[in-house]
């Protein structure tokens, strides 16, 4: 009689801005077997709700939490069935989600914005992590933390974001108490999808000490949960916060690498799977491609390029280093302080320069050479040597999330002349991305955190090569490229192998399932030196409107208050 | 027997940037009878010399004179034959032309440009006023000019601009010393088609005051041309130009409203006009402007809106203001003080935003309501309140020509946005420009020269009642819009009937020809409450970027060389 030793498989759930993406991994060997993307259907709310004509406010940007489920509805059939891999075979389902994502839900989890007579109120809704109308709320936030000398303001950076779990909150009990007291829970999206699929809420401990000032299972005065602040501070930002924690929020926090539970069997029946399934606790998207970049660590510090960039490290000590957004112990790989960095507007920016910046001739002329105008821009910007244009921009296109931690600050092009054409102003854009991130790893570096090598992975990296060499250029340092197109999933996917207990660790899981690098891009010498002195103009310029809290962006963002008429928002087909 | 009173008309021919336009008009009532345009076959030459492939050097802005003859032989038989008009009932005939716009000719007046030896050399072309390849010779000038305290360094606002005569001539001599060893002559286009006219060599004071550094009919030592610099001066700037006063130039001025001769034989072949028709003296395009808005005396700014624009003004007294770009007099009218200022870049940097800024999908919306882009901007635009859109511009995509007089600045945007849209943008520079339009008068109201009212004129003008009453709201004073739409060759026509004496001076010429103002803007106060916030901050990045001589737009001008590789110069259609 035969013994057969099936193959065993994991999948990766990756919830992104735009759209959720399932990746089935080969357990043992680490090959990326099938994947299945779902856009969501409502995309980013950012204009008007479903079903209304109402303008949103300013700097609003909203999710339904059904285009959530609808992910997991379609692709893991899908990727079950293009593969005919058996529901028997899945060993173990990892998710990763944006973050700071969340929502108000009722106890059972159901999301308040499901409720008729919350529906057309957008503080019931997911506010998504580019949600930017909370900075009042930070920057109170901020006030009242420093005031009290509060240990998370030192653990973000010394400014505690207006993207994040506690500002987005206070928000809604700001400017919708009736919504505030209507829920039962606010939760990061990431263990909302969790709860979903195995029907406990069992909380992410790296997205709680990144976004919501949780520090750890430390103890404070009888009756208060640990880790968070005291009911004290609460009570100083608002008086209805004061049980916040208790009434609020789950406080079964995981870590890492944790199985969070099994699936249900109303999740089983929505995807196919087998009830039961070993479920992974929740991580933060970016997070969860550090280890699939095969980075578990300190001195490699991985860039997650996207709608936004997210740079990640760990490092053996605690510092607080200018900017970062958080330090979190075992907040990004186990046995490591993580640390965590950003760029607001990343892929975003370029984006809005495709669709509001680039002339039709040039589409025009794209179309005629059988390219996509992204192409013929990345064609001709790569043919310009650096500083040919005389165009600088500061990159603060969605703010400036570091190092300055400021929504506020917008973006700057300097140079231009009439002579100007659109692939010089796309180059200097990718540069002032390059000159944003260089600042990042000074601010580390400059604290003693020690960066000797860059990975890159996500869409845009994958994408631009024009852009990683601008990047490595820039540094100063070489650029691996991760092999995987979509590391977030399979770091999902890797933290499935550790919860279904297929590799003891994500540092095995890592070791045995990532592979090599698919191209090294290595710093040019003669365009380094040309870019030392750009980025000097630019640290310069980043100070002078940066630094100046009575500086003109400050100003104009003022002046453009109240919110503007709305036009029709057209814009020119991606490409 | 009756005696019958035939009309009269006298012809304004004006030479602009892209085309030159005959106007015929109705020498007693004023009224404009007919127009004809010729566009400049070689248009402005910024790539290519004709029948070559090799690239100019930047900053380069050549024209082919041969373009200005073809603008009379076009033009003129054209409104004769469209009007019915005889020639014998032409009793005049004025020019105005772009300036300083010069070039070299041999001493029969032939253009240096037209010899087959010179033709590939682009220093033996005529240098349009926006050539700005000579900022190192201005540099020198202004350096020679200022050690020796030289008169003309104060009559020019303290800074002697790349764009004039000496600058330019400067440039031939340290590029192309053999174009200047073989040129008899170097003259402004204006006085070159009035010598071309008339078969006489007779200059225009005005222009050789404004632009040659001319002071008035004063003598120097024995042997010297009065009212230019010494010769020890010129030796000082370069040993090859210590007889350049009387080797290359000519001597002969002539004030406005003077006849410079009668139509030559030939000439009146080309144009079939009457030989010997009196020729006025050569007057500056938006000089001949100023007159054509009913303006002959103090208190009236007269800015003319176009690809630059030029302001004028006239005032009982001599002051230096800072920025203004020379003051000379009965320079612009007969019987005062003229001064000019003006703005390098306005309706350019439309243009540039048209061609190289305006996405398809915009193109694609206003031809599917059958507006032109142009339309849809300025609709849009006009919906937008002061500030709304949290853009700030400086002005500068063709350098500073005031107050700051220096063609090394560029162009700035700040508070840009991910929600930024084309209109914003294009509203933003419109408002630059009104700032810039502030900051002229502020100079001169400071020095103590008078501004009540503004009038404007020029294609700009009467294309954009949004730009009016943004530079009324900027400016807080009411601005008169022309009631012709072409002020430059209806004030040629007007000094054309002081040549033929049809009125005695220019004064009563105006007072009898010219038609009341078309429509007034007048300052919305609300608007102007935001828009002097704006200004202030308009001017503190003014004097940040613009007087910081080690600042951003210097270092990265200097990065931009040598220049760039040509690519292929697309852009979009004009609407």
């Amino acid at each position: 009689m035969r013994f057969p030793s099936p193959a065993r498989y994991v999948l990766g759930i990756d919830f992104g801005t735009l759209s959720g993406r399932a990746l089935l991994v080969d357990a043992r060997s680490g090959r990326e077997v099938a994947t299945a993307v779902h856009e969501y259907a409502h995309g980013v709310l950012e204009e008007t709700l479903p079903g209304s004509r109402k303008p949103l406010p300013p700097k609003t940007a909203l999710q339904d939490p059904a285009d959530y489920l609808e992910v997991l509805r379609t692709t893991i059939p899908q990727v079950l069935r293009t593969t005919k891999v058996s529901a028997d075979q899945i060993v173990g389902i990892g998710t990763d989600f944006t973050s700071c994502t969340m929502l108000p839900t009722r106890a059972d989890g159901t999301p308040l914005c499901y409720d008729p007579r919350w529906r057309r109120n957008p503080h019931a809704w997911v506010k998504l992590w580019k949600h930017h109308a909370a900075q009042p709320e930070a920057d109170r936030i901020n006030a009242v933390g420093r005031k009290r000398r509060e240990a998370f303001i030192g653990a973000c950076g010394g400014r505690y974001s207006s993207e994040w779990f506690f500002a987005k909150l206070l928000e809604t009990v700001n400017k919708a108490p009736a919504v505030y007291a209507a829920a039962d829970r606010f939760i990061e999206a990431g263990d909302w999808i969790v709860w979903q699929l195995c029907g406990e809420e069992k909380r992410c401990a790296s997205a709680a000490g990144f976004k919501a000032m949780w520090e750890g299972p430390r103890r404070h005065a009888a009756g208060e949960v640990g880790g968070y602040p005291s009911r004290d501070f609460f009570r100083a930002l608002h008086p209805k916060l004061t049980e916040v924690v208790r009434d609020k929020l789950g406080t079964d926090l995981r870590p890492l690498g944790g199985r969070a539970g099994g699936l249900t069997r109303t999740m089983a029946k929505l995807t196919g799977l087998r009830e039961g399934t070993p479920v992974a606790t929740g991580n933060i998207d970016a997070h969860a491609a550090v280890p699939a970049c095969g980075v578990t660590t300190p001195g490699q510090l991985v860039m997650i390029l996207g709608t936004s960039t997210c740079h990640l490290l760990v490092d053996g000590a605690r510092q607080e280093v200018e900017g970062m957004c958080g330090v979190v112990q075992d907040g990004v790989i186990e046995g490591w302080w993580g640390y965590e960095a950003g760029q607001a507007g990343v892929g975003d920016m370029f984006a809005w320069f495709m669709d509001q910046g680039v002339p039709g001739y040039v589409q025009a002329e794209a179309a005629r050479s059988g390219r996509s105008v992204y192409q013929l821009l990345e064609q001709r910007a790569a043919a310009l040597r650096p500083g040919e244009s005389g165009l600088l921009a500061l990159d603060w296109w969605n703010g400036c999330r570091s190092v300055l931690m400021d929504s506020d600050l917008s973006g700057l092009l300097v140079g231009a002349t009439l002579r100007t054409r659109p692939h010089e102003i796309y180059r200097a854009l990718i540069e002032a991305t390059a000159f944003g991130t260089r600042k990042i790893i000074d601010a580390f570096t400059q604290t003693g955190v020690a960066i000797d090598a860059l990975h890159a992975c996500g869409g845009l990296a994958q994408k631009s090569p024009l852009l990683l060499q601008i990047y490595a250029d820039v540094t100063g340092r070489p650029i691996r490229l991760a092999a995987s197109e979509q590391t977030s999933a399979l770091g999902a996917a890797l933290y499935a192998a550790v919860a279904a207990g297929v590799h003891p660790d994500i540092h095995q899981a890592a070791r045995r399932l990532v592979q090599p690098s698919r191209q090294t891009f290595r710093p040019v010498r003669k365009h380094q030196v040309v870019y030392d002195r750009l980025y000097a103009e630019y640290s310069r310029l980043h100070d002078l409107f940066g630094r100046d809290t009575h500086g003109s962006m400050k100003m104009l963002r003022n002046e453009a208050k109240p919110l503007r008429p709305t036009f029709a928002r057209g814009q020119n087909p991606r490409t």
